[in-house]
């Protein structure tokens, strides 16, 4: 089975390049997973944008500590179970952190949303949590997929440890970087630090330099504006095997000319 | 001119292989830059240590926020300016921040050791300590390569930005990870978000799994250890054009037989 | 010379208590100093309250980390420099940190707005910067007053020591609890940890309990709302003697109810 | 009832000042609770300067996040259950977070020690983990004691709104100064942001000032040592009535001198 997972979609360049990549690509993948988190405008999700990537392929979309930037979220997240929040809010917050998703062809893949503790909000321990469903999720499917949306390189590192083996895939996301640590565990599951962020990489981290440098040099708060160039796709496409092992795991980061030569090519 | 940068080199296993992939490369670079903050046991520099990397070729040694864990640091580097602490730790602080190091056909490169402030220790602001001294530096060479020690990326692209066109290479350290994104920005400066670590690639940042998962688990304070498996070495090769502008950045992340397999092919 | 200085104002029901304070007792000051960095609805200060504060008799105003939050405050720095916002903000950022004011029978007292750095915006070191103007200032008088609005404990002692002896009174502010700790240092400054807050002390710093409680318990965002009751005026009044040493330090905590019992006694 | 509470008992002088205000006062009392994380030198406890407090009359240790600085306290813990290590430590972490104490007239109180989030290491949420015990708690007893270790006073006054009406008191310790806040809330439970520390309050958190202040100029690590000069005790004295409702809250801040000169009085 061929999962693609999609890092951090930033606005509506980041949006706009997802939706020309599935054009093309989308029937290569049982299962698409995409992290929402900064699809509005940089700032959250919305029920529309929500909509937006079901129409164009998206089966679930994970997300992190901005997934509560737009107020209607918290509502919309009650009834719509494709969109996971992170699972270790303290229980009682709206939405879901984990589901099962079937592929077309009847496959079940479960999908985990989480999030990191060092360096952001003190939310319930991810550790704890994750370990909490794991038995729940296993009893359906072996075939899991892990987004730990976190900051601090050695948190994710642990948690790629802890949930070797028990899970097929664990990739981090938050910080818009895509490190060149892909790689599969001794346990057979995929990892890498952080799968980069969807949008411009001619920005900082997505948005402006010129809205976003003039913080670093004075403290004060500037409004962050979205970035339009050099926009490119970031993920990682993996093969789970029959066992919810990973056999394989490619990092994606291209700009659709890119795509559309190498596919001429 | 071509430049060997190496990330973090942690503990015994980092220093090993930085020997020996020194021993078949170092005729290769004109000059060889190391940032060695956890070189002693994962903890700091030793004058000791400093020495042995001369010996084997090291040119320039830059740093972090580890530097000050060996007391006898605070000493040594009123003496030894091949060592860079961070250059915006407070004025009177022990040491140097940047030199200029002269290769063996004798052009000069400026090295400058910087640290961010973004989830670290409150110290001068990078940006502005940096422009400071960039003046005075570009009235000896063109040739200047920055060492940003930083957690968060966006600090660390706002530094990629804010020096592009007035410096040759701005490379990170401290996450211990390595980014896919080195690239050469708009202006001629080589970037990449995180070089990585030049350590055990089986542990956590360049630890023992054991000593520091019980960490995330607890909270509890817990001695790290060094670990031993998966030694890799992770850095970038840069070449300077005559006007100090980057014309080819590359980044190096092998072990010792997957060199010696290259070299063989 | 006595000095009135009051805590952080929050929002209309500490504007309120404020100007009934000051109807009652402005004329027993010789100077009137008021932080302000919560004025405007708990977040910022504008011109329109700023003015207001003037007719009600505050000669200077003091400010923090929140002055930056209403927008026409940058702009509106660059005129009224009886508002300080805290001068360790990189130079070339708007407003000014100290200024000198002057009482009604021509004495001189110069007031400075500091900020710390533990678990704060990452800005310029509160040591360095207050040590560059204190000599400027003492040229012009020696009875000098430092609001250092800042969260840890150890760097507001800290700062108190380091002025010991060089400044009137170091009075620190941000976290909206007064402290017991007032007292006059060996070196002669009065100090006091922190002043306190001045608005509802039935809220949590300042705010009803229902607009702050929830974010403790689900780690969302929340709005906050300005709190009603129990409204309280908090801060210090110190006498300086002709060396502009501190003689006395007062800390006050009333509802105006009190106020208004301990006159009728 | 009247129960003492002893805020942050930093190293020797710490401990002589409490052995001496014992002495003098011990009967006065029906529970003595002591917070000693910091009582081992400043940093941590041991199970001999806990056998020590015992043998002064203390009844119940708590503590906070440098309780587990000695590393005999992870084993101790386990079997020395007067001592309290903050609840919400992860299930499974060594030692108990609260207990029931009887006093000489056979009254039950349980104390809970419990410890915040905000600007300290990613623990369990405090507020759950009180919730899951309370009710244990009062099928013994409606006499409860709870010291909330924490930095920020928003996360504490929000403690004491939440456990209002629920426990007699809450009391704050970790910034080792006392707020002037003491007050009863409205469902009756007393409250104060931090009782303070015992210990030197004429140095820094209860180090002397030479070896904190360069930490705060530099930037670098300094060693802590203990200060002696100006030793005070700090804590509360609450009385509880037959329903477990505090009536009387006072805060004591007291040199030994002081003491005994009110008591010649
Ligand atoms: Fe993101
Ligand atoms: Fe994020
Ligand atoms: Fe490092
Ligand atoms: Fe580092
Ligand atoms: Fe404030
Ligand atoms: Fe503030
Ligand atoms: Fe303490
Ligand atoms: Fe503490």
């Amino acid at each position: 089975m061929k999962v693609l997972i999609i890092g951090d979609v930033v606005g509506k360049p980041g949006r706009n390049i997802l939706t020309d990549y599935l054009e093309r690509k989308k029937s290569e993948y049982d299962l698409i997973i995409v992290n929402g988190e900064n699809a509005a405008a940089g700032f959250g999700l919305t029920e529309k944008i929500a909509k937006q990537f079901y129409e164009i392929g998206v089966d679930a979309i994970t997300s992190g500590n901005h997934i509560w930037d737009k107020k209607e979220m918290v509502e919309y997240l009650k009834t719509d179970h494709k969109i996971l929040r992170p699972l270790n809010y303290p229980k009682g917050v709206s939405g879901v952190g984990w589901n099962i998703f079937t592929t077309p062809a009847g496959e079940k893949v479960g999908v985990v949303s989480l999030q990191g503790r060092i360096f952001m909000p003190p939310i319930d321990c991810p550790f704890q949590r994750i370990t909490e469903v794991l038995d729940e999720i296993r009893k359906q499917t072996t075939n899991i997929v892990v987004d730990f949306h976190a900051e601090a390189t050695s948190e994710k590192m642990a948690m790629g440890r802890f949930l070797d083996g028990k899970v097929s895939v664990v990739l981090g996301t938050h910080t818009h970087i895509q490190t060149s640590d892909s790689r599969i565990l001794d346990g057979g599951t995929g990892y890498i630090t952080d799968v980069g962020m969807t949008g411009s990489h001619d920005g900082i981290i997505g948005m402006t330099v010129d809205s976003v440098l003039p913080r670093f040099l004075t403290s004060l708060p500037t409004k962050f504006a979205i970035c339009n160039d050099n926009v490119r796709i970031n993920g990682i496409e993996v093969e789970l095997d029959q066992y919810g092992k990973c056999s394989d795991i490619k990092r994606i980061d291209l700009s659709i000319e890119e795509l559309d030569f190498a596919d001429f090519l």
